[in-house]
């Protein structure tokens, strides 16, 4: 399925070495004036080449919208848009043909479909989350004039990692360095990590932490549309992800429910809020008021800069030559994915909530 | 929402306090046998009041199935059932009608829709999870003739742990004790821990693992319909869930790529598969035909037998006196709720792939 | 599908000689005080054997609401209900295990499935439809304090035919007849008829029309979400319909654009809107604040109290002995299914008009 | 809502006057070898300015793919294709920024969404439905590899008509005028009142009719996914379009039951099916392997080419000159549109058809 979202939805096509990548975002609420310069900004962030940590496959990836907008406003109608796809070596994937890389989706897509586009990964290629990255620039740009803002960064590499607790951490710091953390001691690390497996033709993996302010209380809805499962089944869709957690996730296992208590207090305004937040702004499924955060486990990839045996769709065993251009650390890169889908699924529970009373 | 999955849907219904819960199957196969007792086991092992380690709450849970099958066989038309409430102690919760308990949903709730049913929680309550159980025992037994099994256990409680390979592990005796550990001498640690915790008037938290056989390849979706993110949406759902995790998880992220890899090879029917599994049994969002194992974290609730500071809906400070009859930890119980919400999407994405091929 | 609604939805169950029928409203929205003895009253209209024209098969259709509700008020989470069978002569049935009843949906149940429940049809029975006069009982009631009202009556049964114009009609003479028509002359002439065709042991057609008003401009969605699609689709879904048609439908083909134009014009409060309205309400799909009219046409029903040959599943010629007890128009107690169909629709559509802006 | 479907479904996005028009097709079955040209000639029968009896706007509509397809084959991943806009004369619509033209959706879609694109009617322009041939045309593609067809023609323009009767008429013809009648003598009549109807100034509305062939028993849902269901939701999905019918539709109503009885018979080879046809091919809602034949009901379009009087967005009276270039009967263009939603709603429940049985 290549449709997520209930009310906001978006629809996403293509593979990295087909005529170009895009989508269709419907339900983007009308009347929202749209800066496409920050659209194309958000895409920039995700492209490779940028630094010596990632790829350096160059993409330009340029967005050209095709309709939804109207003097520059949305209309509330689909917003259709592409991107094209350039700079494909697809002479690195000659070997591909028949061979099944370990731990990619050529085995499985062949498995499923009896056949598979073999450059490059096809639609299993992380190349497809740009066309995320659209939406998602869409969907923040509608919950900023909500007063929701959404902030992912890097909060670990390998096992450089920050702390949980993300107060006292200067956001405004993320794009100050190629890692996208914060902490710029910690970042200094995490790169020279990087560097060190790049330089060995290894990967590593990481975490993406988030933080997303201002969502009102009362969004997201009990049992299946609990908020916690849908940014989970939003991130979990990410290329390389392997675990999800909110609020105090794993960590919170060992603790006793007497120290991770969120109490009511009432503030200066009279509003109802909590004075702690270990659950991670939601309960019951739906949205108290205080920051939500999580954070997405990222795996070392696969496409090492190594030759490798493995075997055919015929069952013949294969060498396949260390050929692309990969990421040594998908985590930096992954940080605005994480922020725009992140984006894709508050948006759409902020216009569900509308309908909850009469 | 109140209904999960594309096909194979379940859809449910009801509050602790209110007259039933129950819910609707639909999509569930024609042509399948069931063994109706066997549903009913399930909701048995679900069931509050079964050993000291658990609340001493009382519910019989006796399923009523009211269409869809027709002499024993499943006819592909929906499967209505109800569970009628019992044993519902009301006057526990007569000081909650304004109250907001700590880390619950009465105050989220009523955000959400203005109102609420106080009682026991009422839709938040962890009752409705006996009805995941009866869709899930349904999907189970489709899912046997299809070869396909799936099996979980409590893998944590507190710092108590097993390790994480669970090749080791003799799954038969998960029933053979109360905390549903198949290491009996962890099992026994886990309960006195447990008990300890009790004593306290606390709570604990921790994991439960599940191990899903037989899957051949090609199951799930590419994107937004990735089996990890689909098991993820539906493991979250589940009440004091707070992460989940597939193949290493976030264990993984301070591995090396050359460390994981999932080499495939040939077997000596010349079927091709992967002869290690750090990836979990999913590649690109599709099943690869090896074991499919993750694990949920669960908090430690936050119902305590003590007395509690809180505020009203007026913004008052009023004084919780502990009552209600709640679980010190409710992992064992969550076992089979993460049995039947596997069993649930694994067959609903086995049924999606036959559209895969024309 | 069993499910019908998007954020409003409706999952049904049930057979007609199965244990009980019901469902799950779901997406309700919360604050809604709704009057139970109403909803029981729907279930009365659409029940059987309430006169001579109908069938004389007995059936109480005492609903059990068993969620959603505190204290008369909608919670916002869903609402199941029951309505348990009784009556039925399974041994009306016995003869059709293995044959086919002509112009019944045996032959093309078993095609699907690979068997059935041959008892009075199964799930193909129209007794399914008390569920759906349920949910839309509910959804009535909550367009009601929106200002929105939803009136069918029947406008022809055979040969016998109202004019279209609604407007000189007086609908509170609906329920003053067993017809449903609220033009007494035509009411008789229509009993008249029925009474005739069920004398020969035949059956008869005709059309149901509907009118729906008070619904606001904006409400619907253009292109796939069209207003008119969304009602066709739940009138087409009920048994025996065979045509749907809105505004001036069939009839207004034969008109040139300039005898159907709808002109706007300025009331005396200064809103804009239309001073005809060939349109039927919609416009590019979407409501403009004119009154929704539709009509719906039924077809004589294939149970005839006649011998008939047909074949079995063995491909064996066999004769089926004219038993139970059928009408010989449905027109009458389709009317209460079209207006709860209308209902969950308009509903359904006007919550999600609220994602429309920003 | 801009998607259609469940399995196979269709996402469009585009208005008239905007870059381009597109979309996205999902789950088309992995493995049909596509004949681009035939999707190009599907465009080509849909596109204006063919003929005298049509507008004489001219688009070219060459549809690029953009993905999903491989070596000509398809890989069950997601089509993305785009259409270009050309030819627009924004200028023909310049008065219509505040101006609401009388039976169009102007004045709707400023109710709904606050705002519009004003030039040529934005999405709610039937610009739009070429995206859905192209979608169709796929359908298409696949559901002849599996023996069905899907064929439409025009069967009423004003009064003039065809018999309801199919079977005598040479459907090969169809594509013989401009009019796609297969009876050419009524053709001609079609045309000459289409002329007519022209050189007034006028519009006149007619029917399309469609006949699906070879689609095997079994397909479609029980209630709410009942065929007739679907199709009638995809027809009246189609700008301009009244009403739907199948099998006898409106007519059957005035028939005796015992006069459309479809008897089951049993062919030379053994196989049970239908000995005659009222039913259109579907009964309770599935296919019994009979011809599927339905008929669309469209009105005479409402941009006429001489001046109207009618109200602005502030309320004020204002003349709209007589502009644009418009279809005196939109019906001949109609006929592949009406095709291609068919092959789409069919092969979707072809698809859905898969999980009916274990």
């Amino acid at each position: 399925m290549n449709t997520i979202g209930k009310i906001f939805t978006f629809t996403g096509f293509g593979e990295s070495h087909g005529t170009a990548i895009g989508g269709v975002i419907d339900g983007m609420p009308a009347g929202v004036r749209i800066d496409l310069e920050r659209v194309q900004h958000e895409l920039d962030r995700r492209r490779p080449g940028q630094s010596a940590i990632t790829t350096s496959r160059k993409e330009s990836d340029t967005v050209e919208i095709l309709s939804g907008l109207f003097e520059g406003v949305t209309t509330g109608c689909p917003i259709g848009f592409i991107i094209r796809n350039e700079n494909q070596h697809s002479s690195d994937y000659g070997q591909l043909r028949e061979a099944f890389r370990p731990s990619h989706a050529d085995f499985t897509y062949t498995a499923k479909y009896g056949l598979r586009d073999h450059r490059g990964g096809g639609r299993s290629s992380a190349r497809e989350t740009a066309t995320r990255v659209v939406a998602g620039a869409f969907a923040r740009q509608a919950l900023e004039q909500l007063g929701i803002t959404v902030t992912a960064y890097t909060s670990q590499v390998g096992d450089v990692a920050l702390g949980r607790d993300y107060s006292g951490l200067d956001l405004c710091l993320i794009e100050s360095n190629a890692v996208r953390c914060p902490d710029p001691a910690k970042a200094a690390e995490m790169e020279a990590l990087i560097m060190k497996v790049k330089s060995e033709g290894d990967t590593i993996g990481g975490i993406v932490s988030c933080v997303i302010r201002g969502v009102p209380a009362g969004v997201g809805d009990p049992v299946f549309g609990r908020l916690g499962a849908r940014l989970s089944e939003a991130m979990m869709s990410i290329n390389a992800s392997k675990g999800f957690e909110y609020g105090l996730g794993f960590e919170g296992v060992g603790l006793r429910g007497s120290e991770v208590i969120d109490p009511f207090a009432v503030d200066s305004d009279g509003n109802i809020g909590v004075s702690a937040n270990n659950s991670g702004g939601i309960q019951g499924g739906i949205s108290n008021g205080a920051d939500i955060y999580f954070r997405v486990a990222f795996k070392p990839v696969a496409t090492l800069m190594r030759d490798l045996m493995t075997v055919d769709c015929y069952g013949r065993e294969v060498l396949l030559k260390a050929r692309g251009r990969h990421d040594p650390c998908v985590v930096p890169r992954a940080v605005p994915i994480v922020e725009a889908m992140a984006a894709m699924v508050i948006l759409d529970a902020v216009l569900l909530n509308r309908a909850a009373r009469l």
